[in-house]
């Protein structure tokens, strides 16, 4: 088959390789109808992710056919169409049974390995696995182009956004960062009733996006942020404030967005220490909430998006075919330029 | 002033009392611009509430303007625009403090006392205890109309309903009775995310409110009820069954409904006992919850209906002046079959 | 091998049977080390389940060691000492991903298996299906006669009593029945911190074994109970009310101990209808819970048992070998006259 | 009367002030039977609260006996024993509503005025404001010695600590610091089932008492404390680390403390930004919190200490009487040196 093979740092060819097979009794082959492409994936192809060897085959989303299935699986049959996450979840350890596969103690100590420790979805299959606790059955009335961002974008904003942040009925919500990931949160809002949900980016088309996903107030960065929260929170700040960008001074900037007794929902993935001013926030009764996501959500959005009250095929701005694979990076690596969010890629454009 | 003083089962009159005052320095005296009649007030008249007696001005349910203040009332002056709530807190005693002062202990061991235990708000003014606790300032971009419904029924579908019953993003829930507080169910339900809500009743003038409420399916009772939301749900049942009536056949009924694991919150007031299928039952998991409003949640949903989110304003079908207060109970007392929902009562019609 | 087989209401044998084997590739096969016997095997052996066939092996409690593994096993080896629980785990339905195999969908939609719908442990040996996520392993601190009542008895107490109770810090708790089940329950609220547990029975055995397990007070059964109850309690009744034998009359009595905004906790096991007083009830603030023990707590229960911190040994005051099974039975059978609470069930006594 | 006045950084004198009065109607005045000084005075005391002006009574905790009432005081009569706690609590504004009087708007945006905006209890008599809903009646059954220590020190262990760290049972615990209030939390896990509770201090009798308070190990500070910990928790870390020291170094030290998915619950008062490790961090799912206490957990203490099953009179090991109050700071300002966790000061020592 062919796939996106990872060459060291700067370096990804669309090539030829052996196709996969399955190797333990849990595990299923997928033929990759859709994936896209994370911010994580461009994170690798920069040389930041030390632990994906040179070899690899990328990607850790996708919507497929099952084509083959091992003994010992009992959920999934030859042509199912399915959902690929990015955790792996064994469904018998701790972290497993906790609901926590993010942290997986069978699969790496991690969930996300596909793509990153082991053989990913940027191909014409893909081996799963533990696919009867990995993989998600896609129900009827829900699309290809909208179950690819329940593999990662949606749960990322809502699980570790939303849910880690406690929104709840009436609360005010502030999103630091419009990209995928944190509109994946705006649009999630909705499922626990915010009032007011502000987003804040320096990108105009963000913030246009943002609207249309459900937030009712923007706030361009560079201005004053805090002030213009305040002003829009009777002075207290938001309940919840979502942090989706992964640097210092945004995650600095969020935890001032919260009132006393709110929670700071940080998202991003950083790279460098963050100096918090404790001496100010320790008396703020304030919660810091952070992690990677555990895809344990994708049920309810499925449910959701089946139920027509998630239009997930939002998140998708461009499509693309397999062989247009270094346009697709292209485009998603300046996607705010772009005015992209997420790629669609299909085997055929 | 003029009030509607009960005179015992079947007597009521819009007459002249004395005025109300301040007695306690925790009062307020508020002037009623608006008020409603509850199913409440209909089972006094009926001589069903031994504890009301004649001379009893009735009503528990108000919006007005606060014209008199006791010494120790901090958080509201003459002239604010309040929401008197059916509950009376006084924030004091264990029960306050919990966040049920559904049973106060301090003002009688059940926090429902206005029209009640003391004189109540169906009247051109009322004396209303312990109002720093208990009554709620009004947002400017929330009107009278909606206000109302906010003291009494739509926390009630809401708390006893939706918040007891746990609701959750992607459920699927049942609502027995599509009266007015199984509509304040029905409309609250979208707070927490619900996927499904299927509404049943006799009346089809309910039903089709329902839908314009929020529900996605609707089941007319008398049919093979329990058939046909299995068949809408999986063949499990729901998440959440609601029961909104308060008879052993429709309290058995929403037990039917329900999927191993949900909830059965009753809403209904009940005036006998009802048998439970306990040798059924037993095995599935499921919780039953019941009890009386406790309207702390009105705060969440001024909240959202300021913000747009939550059209109480639905609730009202018909309006009276105070004038008029004998036609008002008359299509109250038949709502379905006026295809009534709530009466608004002010002043002038 | 030989095991306990049922021949239909009143008839069992410890008889000659084939051995277990493998025939999926998620099982293992254990040699039971210690088994016990519940209050269900005295069910099924009056004819009152009607679900288990002539010819099955009774028993659904273990401990043992592992003989032989299926392929896809990977959390066990042969050797291992595991504990066997009531609830047969496939991991992978929607009520197993959600901490629920009381209702695992892939085994019967019931978890409860084992001696029931498939062979049991009542013998030499036992085929476990879905190993990886039913089975737990014995930490080395722990004997066989403490992990043996983690099978069943004190998880059942725990969840179904003690969890879905919602035991909390400062809490008082009735707990009507102080069976195996009850104590269980009684033994473990301590771990929420419960104030005052307050045991009722008729049998005073019962009642001083209960003060042992952390009872703080005792009421005898046919004197007045609620009385005494509301009198140990302020007179407003426990927060907690927890129903552990299973008749109409008890759980009545349970639902009369409990204060407003309380919970009674029913674990008895129901065989006809129970009338609930729902006219003073409803307004009372209240929930009721019911249902099958789940075993996820076990990982919890092993570790206070580690810990030095929960007696579980406490519960068994009989041992039997395989050859005296009939003994074991006739002792359990009459556990209040014998003084009796569970047995211990070695291959030699 | 007398009473501690402060009169600036590094000066302070028991001196004659003019006896307090009732202000307001909701007001009590509380002869001060008990008190004791809290690391927040000696900070006050070093000039670091700039918030406390000279002239300023210090002490925001106390037992004592009412002696006057405010009209609009109902709960509480001349002649009753009270706790005064640190925090004062109007009741009324919405944090107070929500279970959060740290924040309390009505009293000045934080609900500790006591010793700080307002005359404190280090005194012969003090006013309380709002005393209905700030003060609690200590229960017979409780001494003034047991008492005391739930105004500040316990319940800030207890909430800070043990509930925002979400303790529940099993899990395994360590707390950073082992003064009085570190040391209030290691006695509070035991009302959430930890299994075990590790103290780490580099203090020797601060770690003999913490396993006198319930700790089941010790680890002394400047060794590999990162190490032992994970040796004592499966390689994992805690679930929940407490860090009860207020410094930069140890909050670091509690995060590295704590396995995936757990909590780090801040109880440290900080006066630097600390710098967090969010490269490392992001990636764990771990839970920061921190926060002033809000000593709504007065009740459910005071029902532990009656019940005997929380020694809170452990944290006092010196007494003194007023005349010797500068020995007390002197004592309190050098605990680990003096042995002392807490001091207990009354009118004759």
């Amino acid at each position: 088959m062919k796939a996106l093979v990872f060459h060291g740092p700067g370096s990804k060819a669309w090539e030829d390789v052996p196709d996969p097979a399955i190797q333990e009794p849990t595990d299923v082959v997928v033929r990759i109808d859709t994936t896209t492409i994370c911010g994580t994936d461009l994170h690798i192809l920069h040389g930041d992710v030390a632990t994906v060897d040179a070899g690899r085959i990328l990607g850790h989303e996708a919507v497929g056919t099952v084509t083959e299935v091992g003994p010992a699986v009992t959920s999934f049959a030859v042509g199912d169409r399915v959902l690929v996450p990015a955790i792996t979840r064994c469904g018998r350890c701790s972290y497993c049974q906790q609901g926590m596969p993010s942290h997986c103690q069978t699969v790496g100590g991690i969930g996300w390995i596909l793509g990153h420790l082991i053989d990913g979805t940027q191909a014409e299959f893909a081996r799963i696995p533990y696919a009867d606790t990995s993989l998600y059955a896609v129900p009827k009335g829900v699309t290809n182009e909208q179950a690819i961002f329940l593999a990662d974008s949606l749960p990322t904003g809502y699980e570790v956004g939303v849910l880690a942040g406690g929104v709840r009925p009436g609360h005010t919500v502030a999103v630091v960062g419009a990209g995928a990931v944190g509109l994946g949160a705006i649009l999630t809002t909705g499922l626990w009733g915010a009032s007011k949900v502000i987003a804040i980016d320096s990108n105009k088309f963000r913030l246009e996006t943002a609207l249309e996903f459900g937030a009712t107030d923007t706030v361009e960065a560079g201005s004053d942020v805090v002030g213009q929260v305040l002003a829009l929170t009777d002075g207290l700040g938001v309940n919840v404030s979502i942090e989706a960008v992964g640097y210092p001074e945004t995650l600095q900037t969020a935890a001032k967005l919260v009132r006393p007794g709110g929670t700071i929902a940080n998202i991003g993935v950083h790279g460098v220490p963050v100096e918090l001013p404790m001496q100010d926030m320790w008396i703020q009764n304030v919660t810091l909430t952070m992690g990677l996501v555990d895809t344990v959500s994708i049920p309810t959005l499925l449910t959701m998006v089946e139920s027509g009250r998630l239009p997930a095929e939002k998140m998708g701005t461009h499509s693309f075919g397999f062989d247009q694979l270094d346009d697709a990076y292209d485009v998603f690596a300046h996607a705010a330029d772009n005015s992209a969010l997420k790629v669609v890629i299909t085997p055929a454009a």
